[in-house]
C-alpha cells in the first residue's frame, strides 16, 4: 500500500468517446464540444474525444470530425481519438487527432462480437495503421487497446499469458501505447496485481493505461491494486458515464471525480481540479438524459462540511 | 497485498438494521421477518436485525419486539439489535437478542445531533448497559460502535488518537466486541490500514467490525485496505441499501453481494451463498419501492456467461 506511494496518478478523461458511445439521447456537437472544452480546463493532460467508427456502428458518435475541428484544444492536453481502422485512422489525422488508440479484444469471440473480425484480422489493420502513422503530416501517437484484458462476458476467464503475448505483439509492432481494459468489469484486485506486475515487464508505466469498469463495485479498489503494483495512468469517465450492454442499470466507467476524490484524499496528485470537476458533472444528468452514476458529485468533497442541526446547540 | 490472503471474511448482515432505518415506505413486519429469514439461509453467521430505539426517532424500525420474536432463528446465527441506551437494551433482552449494539460517535457535534447528548452522557450509559447484561438471564454479547470514527460531516477530520482512546474506553468498560464505522463514507484506504493497525493493538481481530459506507465510491477499497491490515469482520447491506441524509441519492452501506463477489473472485472465503443472496437482492426494489445501488445483482457474477451474439459464427 505504501510503494511509490506520492507519485503522481494520471488520469486521462473518456467520458467523450467511452461515455457517450452508448447514450441513445443524441448529444449535439456543440454541447460535446462544450464538453470537452469544459474537460480541458480542468487540469486533464489526455482526454479521449471521441471516435472515427462507422456511423451506422456508433451513430451517438457519428460527429467526431465536427467534434475534433469544434475544440479549442488545450495547451498540454493530448487530445485521443478512437479508430478501428485505416479508414477511421485517415479520418482521426485529418482532423488533427493527437493520439490515435486502437482496440481489439484478448477474447476471440469479443472481438468477433464487437469488431466483426478476428483478431488476426485486426491485428493485420493495426499494422497498416502503423505504416499510416509514420507517414503522417504530423506526429501522431499510437496506443493500442486489449479489450476484455480481465475477462469475457462470452468466453469467462482470460489466459494472462495471451494478454501479456497481445501486450508484447503491440509493441513490437511499433505502438508504444498500451491499454489493458477490463471492458465489461470482471477484474479483481489481486488479478489485476497479478497482470500489472506482468505487463510492466514489457511496458513501461508511462506507456501503460489501465481502463476499469465499475460494473461490479470494483473499479476504484482494482485502481488503487494496479497503482500499488506500479501503473500510473488511468481511464475515467466523468460522471461515471458509460457502460455494457450486458449489464443494464449497472455501473460503466470508473467515474473520474470520484478517481479524484480518492487521489486527494490519499494524497496521491493527479493536477485535477476536483471542484470544477464536479461542477461539470452536475450538468451531465440533463445533457444525457438520466441520472449517472458517480458519488461525489451527489455526496460533496469530505470537506464540503454541513452545518450541526440547531438543537444541537442547546445539548 | 498478500498478508493471511486466505483467511476467511466474516460478513455481518445489517439490511434489516441500518438498510432499512432510512426507508420512507413502511415495510411490514412480516415482510421483514421473511427478509431475515431469507438471510438467515444465505450462511451468514452474524445478522443485525433490528433496533430497538424511540419510534418517533426511527419509525421505520418501531417493530423490532415483534420482528424479533417472530423471525426463525438459524443454528449459529447471532442476532445483533442495535440499542440506544437501557431501556432499549431492556427491550432486545426481552426479544432474546443475542447481541446487543451501541452506538456513540467520536465526533461530540455528531453525537450531539444523532444521539441528542454528548459523549459522556452515552459513555454513563454504555456502562448501565453493561450493568445491565451482566444480570441478564441468558449469555448477552456486546458490542459497542465507534460512529464517524473516519470522519464527520460537521467537523470533517477526527483525530485518530480520539478513535483508538474510545475503543480503549469501550474495552476498559467491559464491551468486547467494537465497531468503527465509516459513518458518511468519509475513510479513505490509507486511512483505514493505519487505524485498523492501531486498534489491532488493542482489540482482537475477531471482535473488530469495520462498518463502511460506499457514500463516496470507496466502501470496497476501503475493505480490501482493511482486510490487508488485519481486519476479518465487515458490516454491509443487501442491495447496500442505507445511505445518509447528507448525501441524497448516493450510495449507502457496502453492498452484501458486491462484497461477497469480490470475495469470490479472489479466492477469500465468507461461507455465503452468492447466487441466493443475488435472489434476495432482486426482491428489494419492489420492498422499498426503488432501485437500490448494488452491481452484481444487475450485472451477475462473472461466471454468469451470455451467448455470443449469431453473426459470430459466421465471421
Amino acid at each position: 500500500m505504501n510503494r511509490d506511494h506520492n507519485e503522481p496518478l494520471i488520469v486521462q478523461e473518456v467520458a467523450p468517446r467511452d461515455g457517450l458511445q452508448i447514450e441513445k439521447q443524441w448529444v449535439e456537437t456543440e454541447d460535446k464540444i462544450a464538453l470537452i472544452d469544459g474537460l480541458s480546463t480542468c487540469g486533464f493532460t489526455r482526454i479521449e474525444a471521441g471516435s472515427f467508427v462507422s456511423p451506422k456502428a456508433i451513430p451517438a458518435l457519428r460527429d467526431g470530425d465536427a467534434v475534433f475541428n469544434g475544440i479549442r484544444r488545450g495547451q498540454g492536453v493530448t487530445y485521443v481519438a478512437l479508430v478501428p481502422n485505416v479508414k477511421g485512422a485517415q479520418r482521426a489525422i485529418a482532423a488533427s487527432a493527437d493520439e490515435l488508440n486502437l482496440v481489439m479484444s484478448a477474447s476471440q469471440t469479443h472481438n468477433r462480437a464487437n469488431m466483426r473480425m478476428s483478431c488476426e484480422s485486426s491485428l493485420a489493420g493495426f499494422g497498416d495503421v502503423v505504416q499510416l502513422v509514420r507517414n503522417a503530416p504530423y506526429p501522431v501517437s499510437l496506443n493500442a487497446t486489449v479489450a476484455t484484458a480481465f475477462g469475457c462476458p462470452f468466453e469467462g476467464r482470460i489466459d494472462e499469458e495471451r494478454v501479456v503475448s497481445i501486450a508484447r505483439t503491440y509493441r513490437e509492432m511499433g505502438i508504444a501505447g498500451i491499454t489493458l481494459a477490463d471492458t465489461t468489469g470482471m477484474a479483481n484486485p489481486r488479478q489485476v496485481a497479478r497482470l500489472v506486475a506482468r505487463v510492466l515487464e514489457l511496458v513501461p508505466a508511462a506507456d501503460l493505461t489501465l481502463h476499469f469498469h465499475n460494473t461490479r463495485g470494483l473499479g476504484l479498489a482494482n485502481v488503487l491494486a494496479a497503482y500499488d503494483a506500479g501503473a500510473r495512468r488511468f481511464d475515467a469517465a466523468l460522471g461515471g458515464l458509460g457502460g455494457c450492454p450486458f449489464a443494464p442499470g449497472a455501473s460503466g466507467n470508473i467515474c473520474t471525480e470520484d478517481l479524484v476524490n480518492m487521489c486527494e484524499e490519499m494524497g496521491i496528485p493527479t493536477g485535477v481540479d476536483l471542484q470544477k470537476l464536479i461542477a461539470l458533472s452536475r450538468t451531465l444528468p440533463a445533457l444525457v438524459g438520466h441520472e449517472v452514476s458517480g458519488q461525489v458529485a451527489k455526496a460533496g468533497r469530505n470537506c464540503d462540511l454541513h452545518p450541526a442541526p440547531e438543537y444541537v446547540r442547546t445539548i
